[in-house]
């Protein structure tokens, strides 16, 4: 296989992430942190082995190849979450390779897992890196899941192929053009979200951190507590909405920029998505009120609907800590955990549309017990599903199980008790963010866990976030044959 | 509908459940027990009421329609699940109608989760009644696997399609042929099972119960520690096989005994379960090993597949406190759950056929993404999976993972806490019986849950018993209107 176009990109994508290197080094040098140094000097070696794989590899190819792109796709992820370590490394946090690592695939992932404590008196450099590790994720992976996954046929996501990228040669330059337009809507809300939140009361660096971190679905927060630090409700609802916001397919924003203003309201997939978040809360509020956790409805209301929004999205702050919710909380969230929000948003999870599609499948099989010889048709969306769609989100959803379950045992095997294994499993490879229990639940972090389960994790978070296929694929002996 | 046909085979079963009561008011009798006296008025009731169903409706009908069996099917297990209570009601045990359906309907789904205390002290009728329904229910579910449930089609049951059965008119006197060759191997099984039980050490009585809810892979036990109670090895080992034996798919035995011995380890679907429980039980004494749970190597490789083995094919017997190995036993057992044994055999949960169904799906799509032009056909033990059984199978793992979510979380809203929540749902969906924790585990029962979680159990062992599908179309408007 000829690797050079993947190294190409490669080049690119590092020298973009040494370029966002910088800004924390300026915030830094401006809050008189030594810690700029280090950011300056990640950044250098990263421009450095950016640039120089881009000069080696920038000609000689024409276009991508399926193979390539399964490649560039997996490798792409890796190398950056590597890269973006370097700072965490160097900095004065003084974090070990393995929690730099973490932290940052946690970072770019979206996922918001974190091995940090002392967030409140960490540089202003550090924090910034953070948020921006997963601000650059959100984007990324619309980008990937709007011109690459749908391509690759990954999981079902051919549904959502759009027309002009039928063929792989064109996947850069449209990809490029989509890139654009997208993150001029990415850059725009999260830009409205940091006035809103900092209108709110939060400060001007914190408003922007959390602007970053909401609508990437990301959940690094520049506290210990996370959200819960804050106590303005107003500050809760904007970034349930940013939430929200985060996870609703982005090209519906270019149609509904476009003059299709009911897109958003019209697409089955939003809806349905709308429709559990409301359950859920609705659920969570009434165990809240029942269980005479907080002072007044509105509280009840706010902590229950925040914390079910926080997990289902994959965001992962808490705006209080749901560990002591009791166990219906605590399966509530567990559940809500895999499910994940849309499509071509920046959340994980196994994502509604796969609901959907499943769901229309097994009404049309229940259907079919009772009048075996009927034909009928699952529809997604009002159209008839295409053929091997159902198949391949079945396959996803398989997949989803084995891994889940292999992780959780993995995770077993290394000591952890049996609520952190199975919430640690699921909320790595959903990219949430925190679990459930007393370690790494909404009050504790991924700090004390072993090395060997940090690792794992990581890789629950990589294979997660690229839909299992992406990764597993590159597994296959016949990947390397051809 | 014509309930005629569904009413008259209900009749038969209860008739045969009125006969199978007598043999506890017998053995009551003899041990001097005035619960005798119970168990013949019950008899006395069931066989009254089944004979006037029977008689009502045995004319003016011909064989079955797909509906008529589909509601012969879950109303036969409600039904049994009923008058099957009424001895456990009655008897000196006082037990609420709650515990005693509870107790019944995880007798005869052969589940084994128990809310009777002090089985030691309890009348022997009792107790041979607990085994009798498990027993009754194994060979209930065998015969229906392989008559009735490969005609519904259900959860890509059809894949094991017996070409005589091809017409639903058939289904009755081909059932009972069938039916009559498979109890005699069953009864053959049992006894076999009783007479090695016996001769390792159990007393005539207990080996004849455990003999029974091994074969069934039930789990009842005669004592409060279950198999825990008893300490010789060889009991321990001798119960494995049975285990393993009830968990094989019974048309094997039929075909070993007609000469073809080998067909026991050509068929794949066993050769794959021997393999998970080999690798799990492993796996399970090297972690007793490690943490030095055990006194010996043998009695770590002893207690460490007894409880694997337990546990993945659905029987529920404890001989250890397996809640004391930590995370990795609780993960581990957790996703053995859900695997189960072999289609046509005595155990519930997902089964094996079907991950081997979704493992070629699977592999086949990991495969065309590479190739997107190639042409790969998923087989099942040698031959193309036939069209509509790898979405049924699929169909099938969606609605089992949404019943086990929808029920952890109605519990969890009872009141439970997350672990016996979680494990309460999987131990009642896969019919395994003790869940995990405190409170359910294998060293507890659900004797201190509320009534309401205990009724959500019962229908979940019941929607796992039937494989889903059987019970949910009873819920389709459609079913009723046609």
């Amino acid at each position: 296989m000829d690797v050079r176009p993947v190294f190409f990109v490669l080049g690119i994508l590092l020298s973009i992430l040494a370029l966002a290197m910088t800004l924390p080094a300026v915030v830094d040098a401006a809050y008189g942190s030594a810690d700029w140094q280090v950011f300056i000097t990640a950044s250098a070696v990263t421009l450095f082995v950016g640039v120089a794989m881009m000069l080696t590899t920038r000609s000689g190819w024409s276009g991508f190849t399926l193979r390539q792109a399964f490649l560039m796709t997996t490798s792409a992820w890796l190398v950056i979450a590597f890269f973006g370590a370097l700072p965490l490394a160097f900095s004065n946090l003084d974090l070990s390779m393995t929690d730099a690592f973490f932290e940052s695939m946690s970072g770019i992932t979206t996922t918001g897992s974190t091995v940090i404590v002392g967030l409140d008196e960490a540089a202003p450099g550090i924090l910034l890196w953070r948020a921006i590790l997963q601000w650059l994720g959100g984007i990324g992976i619309i980008v990937m899941a709007l011109a690459v996954l749908p391509i690759l046929q990954v999981g079902g996501m051919q549904i959502f192929r759009v027309e002009a990228f039928e063929t792989s040669e064109k996947v850069l330059p449209r990809a490029a053009q989509m890139a654009g337009e997208i993150s001029i809507v990415y850059v725009g809300m999260t830009f409205l979200t940091a006035v809103l939140l900092w209108f709110a009361g939060m400060n001007g660096f914190d408003a922007v951190a959390h602007a970053m971190t909401s609508i990437a679905t990301g959940g690094f927060s520049t506290h210990d507590a996370s959200v819960g630090y804050f106590h303005q409700p107003l500050i809760h609802w904007v970034l349930v909405v940013a939430m929200i916001l985060g996870s609703i397919p982005f090209v519906l924003y270019l149609r509904a920029l476009r003059g299709d203003a009911l897109s958003l309201t019209r697409d089955s997939q939003v809806r349905w998505m709308i429709s559990i978040l409301l359950i859920s809360s609705l659920l969570a509020t009434f165990w809240l009120v029942k269980g005479a956790h907080h002072e007044t409805l509105h509280d009840a209301v706010r902590h229950g609907s925040f914390n079910v929004v926080s997990i289902m999205t994959g965001t992962g702050y808490a705006s209080s800590d749901f560990g002591t919710w009791g166990g219906f909380g605590a399966a509530l969230l567990f559940v809500l955990m895999f499910i994940g929000g849309c499509a071509g948003s920046t959340t994980c999870g196994i994502k509604i549309f796969r609901f959907q599609v499943i769901y229309a499948e097994a009404k049309t099989q229940l259907r079919k017990l009772i009048q075996p010889n009927g034909v009928f048709i699952p529809y997604y969306a009002g159209k008839p599903i295409p053929e091997g769609v159902a198949q391949s989100v079945m396959g996803f959803f398989f997949l989803y199980g084995v891994s889940f379950a292999v992780l959780a045992v993995c995770l077993g095997l290394l000591g952890l008790d049996f609520t952190t294994a199975i919430s640690g499993a699921a909320t790595a490879i959903s990219n949430v963010g925190p679990g459930l229990g007393e370690i790494i639940g909404a009050s504790g972090t991924f700090k004390d866990l072993p090395d060997s389960a940090k690792w794992l994790l990581s890789a629950g978070m990589l294979l997660g976030r690229l839909e299992l296929f992406t990764v597993m694929v590159l597994f296959l002996p016949a990947f390397w044959r051809a």
